[in-house]
């Protein structure tokens, strides 16, 4: 954060569970282990001093990290993120939607995935917020490659939309993709990006870490599509680019305009059905 | 269609329009004239031959063409694609949603783009055929920057998504867009395969048609997102590739596998509202 204000920065993005290790990775059955890779809440004791170093170098930031909340009373896991002004004051928060991975112990893989045991789907939609001038929205990880992020949030105005990550080079269940994993990654940012006339900033924790190799890439994506600057290492790195805000105007008001082209009447399937159906369609 | 069979193949996929000149590039008001571009029904005596040819050689077609037709009533212009099968007969009929362009004359534009005076949207929605020993998709020229197009058509189970399209490399009202032409073009197509785990084969009309630079790239897509091969000039060129059907199903089934993951809670919006609203969202 001090680097990045050197360098004239208003705005930091951290990574996904940026104040943990990323525990998904190996199974536990004790609850009480496994809430302690939980916040109970921002700013704690521990995390007060980000906060306040953000409002004395008047710079904000995206912040990952493992969320327990009670919600009617009942103890929830999210993994979530919050973007925080150049005050110090939180501005919004987000819960990851869409969960990767699975929910059963699977010890013949090197590594686990298992998100979807540890959190629950996050239940606050996709938000976005006047903030840094201009209209931003948040995913994390996983998110990025549903074309439904970018859209709900370009159709809530998003200029910029923040994503940490942690993304492993390898998948255990499709190892013949693991070739592809930095092409993949970039593809669903740019697309969505470019369909959406918004830039996206997405971050990475890369290199290993306990003992999983994750991949960089940590990119920041013009509303052209076009990647505008890119991590080039897998070690700490601190990757600048100044985003003009003013360039979502010719994607979002172009060829690409959303009131003047979009056909909602058609688009039914997006939102009443979460699986594949038969082959079908209107008939005439 | 006699290269292609030589060749082995058993599709062959012509562009947008591919019986005219592409006439949303001038304007017309005369009734008469607009409707000499158009088909009343196909086959007609003239297209037969295709169909005939078709049927001999035991080889399937995709087909752009401006279609006249009479719905409840009332005539009704559409920019329409069938999809032909091996035995000559008709599979299904696709009539593109968005429609690019503008509807009033720009007498300063080198060029106009009048799909939006010349056509109606199409009524049909995105459907899907049993085809070719798998699940085909159709859509045409614009429909394919949408990422709504591929999840509906992904949603109905679709392997492989035909399009034709025409599109010049000039934007009038976006000329600093030029340079990206065939970098947008390429990344719609990619993403759209990637995320919906289906080939994606968009056939181009290319080079110069009545003073119009048209961009080439037909391109066809693996369900990985990659370019598995694309045309090399803007001439007339044929391109080949044998398209794994089978290789959708670790994408469809992998991490993107829509029963498992996609929320449709959370996509409200899509379908709810055309254009953008302001900033807002779920606050918790």
């Amino acid at each position: 954060m001090r680097q990045a204000h050197e360098c004239g920065c208003d705005l930091v993005v951290f990574t996904e569970c940026a104040l943990t290790a990323f525990f998904p990775h190996w199974y536990m059955e004790d609850e009480d282990e496994i809430d302690s890779y939980f916040e109970r809440g921002l700013p704690s004791d521990a995390t007060r001093p980000l906060f306040e170093e953000a409002a004395r170098l008047n710079i904000g930031f995206y912040l990952g990290f493992a969320e327990l909340a009670f919600v009617d009373g009942r103890k929830r896991r999210f993994n979530s993120s919050v973007l925080v002004g150049g005050d110090g004051r939180i501005v919004g928060k987000f819960r990851k939607i869409h969960l990767p991975g699975h929910e059963d112990h699977r010890p013949g893989n090197p590594f686990q995935n298992l998100e979807k045991r540890y959190f629950d789907v996050g239940d606050l939609g996709f938000p976005t917020w006047n903030a840094f001038g201009g209209v931003v929205g948040m995913c994390i990880c996983n998110d990025r490659r549903w074309p439904e992020t970018y859209r709900v949030l370009g159709l809530r105005g998003a200029e910029m939309v923040l994503v940490g990550y942690n993304t492993p080079y390898h998948i255990p269940e499709h190892p013949e993709m693991d070739r592809l994993a930095d092409f993949h990654h970039q593809l669903s940012l740019q697309s969505g990006a470019y369909q959406n006339g918004c830039w996206v900033v997405a971050v990475a924790k890369a290199g290993v870490e306990e003992g999983v190799s994750q991949i960089g890439k940590t990119s920041i994506i013009a509303p052209s599509g076009e990647i505008a600057a890119e991590s080039r290492s897998l070690d700490d790195e601190l990757v600048v680019c100044r985003c003009d805000l003013d360039a979502t105007t010719a994607y979002k008001q172009g060829v690409l305009n959303f009131a003047g082209n979009r056909r909602i009447e058609h688009y039914g399937p997006i939102t009443s059905q979460s699986g594949a159906s038969a082959p079908g369609g209107t008939e005439k």
